[in-house]
């Protein structure tokens, strides 16, 4: 796929079919990350794929989704919960602004990276960080910064311009079709 | 380009050719970045592109270059400068960890929207903030997280897997050529 499909074809998805993602293409989202921008190089990210079922149903647990639409885009499990996550870590030393940025490069790697294969991903921040470190095997000193849910999408949300800063919320319509709106460029952009 | 394609091609580029970029290409990479992932949708990121020379050139002035090859891999104005940049600036109120996080994904769908275009990026964080601000046309309150330099490459760094944890400075090569030691996808990933 193109970028610019890929790049229009990402959106966040919250109903997965009920399919499991092989294990080469979960390695090939890893190797489109690890060539992400980093700040000075530093390569201060790590990631754990998690996708032995009842680990995914235990991290599951812990997340929160979709906000302005809950419950009504909060998937379930067993029916359209996502297959797997991909925990984004890195150790609770270092500075922090630099790796949230290191983070959303190497998440944006993944998450454009899964379009262009087919896959729908979400990008999640609202979860029980210390209780999902306790589940995954990482080591003292090391902290959850997001998760990217990852699986085979079973909506396809439509991307809309904004019609204005204060009408940016996300929305549900009467065939249950996600809304998202963005601002256009003029919106954001200013030429000097 | 395909989408595999662009995130190897996409290497931080620190020496241009004197060669404008037209005002339809920087508003094609805004067209990328707008459409990227923020949390809760709430956008809030702006950008201000830098085309005008003087401006470039004051700009430039205020911008630190590759630590690690200083002063080889620092461009000099007039000789291999970039011809612009994309200032991505945010209201100094908005929550930092998640702004920069938004700013890595938005800058990353600009970095690969270049390189799928031809053109070379360079993701700045050193750089003295409040001048910058200063000679932007900015409202009070907006803060400058991160700078890109835009334009067309004038030199092919190398991507290469790094020994290890300890070994992955950037450097030159006899022949004045950068490489970039990245970890392995093994290096980072634990399976769950």
């Amino acid at each position: 796929m193109d970028f610019s499909e890929s790049v229009l074809a990402r959106r966040s998805i919250r109903r997965y079919r009920q399919q499991p993602v092989g294990a080469d293409v979960l390695r090939q989202l890893i190797e489109f990350a690890r060539v992400a921008p980093s700040g000075r190089n530093a390569q201060s990210l790590r990631f754990c794929v998690i996708s032995r079922p009842e680990l995914v149903k235990s991290v599951f647990d812990l997340t929160a989704w979709a906000g302005y639409v809950t419950p009504r885009r909060s998937p379930v499990w067993g029916k359209d919960a996502p297959p797997c996550f991909i925990a984004v870590t890195t150790r609770q030393d270092v500075r922090s602004t630099v790796v949230h940025a290191d983070a959303g490069a190497a998440i944006e790697n993944i998450l454009l990276g899964a379009a262009s294969l087919g896959l729908g991903t979400c990008w999640i921040g609202a979860f029980d960080k210390e209780k999902v470190r306790r589940l995954l095997p990482v080591a003292e000193g090391v902290e959850v910064l997001y998760l990217v849910a990852v699986g085979y999408p079973a909506e396809t949300p439509v991307l809309e311009d904004a019609p204005g800063e204060d009408r940016i919320r996300y929305y549900l319509d009467e065939e249950d079709r996600l809304h998202v709106p963005k601002l256009t460029a003029d919106d954001l952009t200013t030429w000097a």
